[in-house]
C-alpha cells in the first residue's frame, strides 16, 4: 500500500498529549498520526522535495486538513528535512505492522 | 510595529487546550501565538501570497519553528486562504491593544 500527499508535523505544543493510542506524544520519537492505518503500522515516508525517507510507527489519528496524508513527530520531519518548509509532499509506503507494546 | 515571515496553523488536535494566557483554544475564534508581543495586542495578518488579511487577539506564545512568525487559529487561517498550503508569507501588523476580559 502506497499513498502520496502532503504532510505536516505536530506543533511543539502537542507534547505530552495523549495520542489515540493512549501514549504520549513525545518529539524525540519516530511517530506519525494516519487517518485510517491500524495503530503499530510501520510506514516509510519519503520526502519528495528532499529525497529524503524515514521510518514511522502509526499512533495517532490525524491529519484532519485537506490534501494531508500523514503528521509526523518532529525528530521524523527533522529527519525528512522538511522543519523549515513546514509542508512537504510525500510518499507513504507500509513496510509491516509490530505489536503495540 | 510590522513584520514579515512565514505563518502556520493550530492542529485541530490543540481544540479546548490551554493557551498561553489561560484561555482555552477555540479553533473559531480569531486568535494567533506570536513569540514575544503582549497578550491582547491586536494584530492585521496579511497572507502575501492571497492578499487576503484577517484581525487577530494574541493569546498564545509560539511559533517555535524557525522562520514563523505567528500561528493563526483555524478560522483566522482559512480567513487567509491558508489551509490547504498549511504554511504561507504573511506580513504581521500591530494594529492596537484591548485589555484582556
Amino acid at each position: 500500500y502506497t499513498e502520496t500527499g502532503k504532510a505536516s508535523f505536530y506543533s511543539s505544543k502537542l507534547e505530552g498529549r495523549k495520542m489515540a493510542n493512549g501514549d504520549k506524544y513525545r518529539p524525540g520519537k519516530l511517530t506519525a498520526a494516519h487517518k485510517t492505518l491500524p495503530f503499530g503500522t510501520r510506514l516509510k515516508v519519503t520526502n519528495l522535495d528532499t529525497k529524503k525517507s524515514v521510518k514511522v510507527k502509526v499512533t495517532d489519528r490525524g491529519p484532519f486538513s485537506p490534501g494531508r496524508v500523514v503528521d509526523l513527530s518532529y525528530k521524523a520531519a527533522d529527519k525528512v528535512d522538511m522543519i523549515k518548509a513546514g509542508v512537504a509532499p510525500v510518499k507513504i509506503k507500509v513496510i509491516g505492522k509490530k505489536k503495540e507494546s
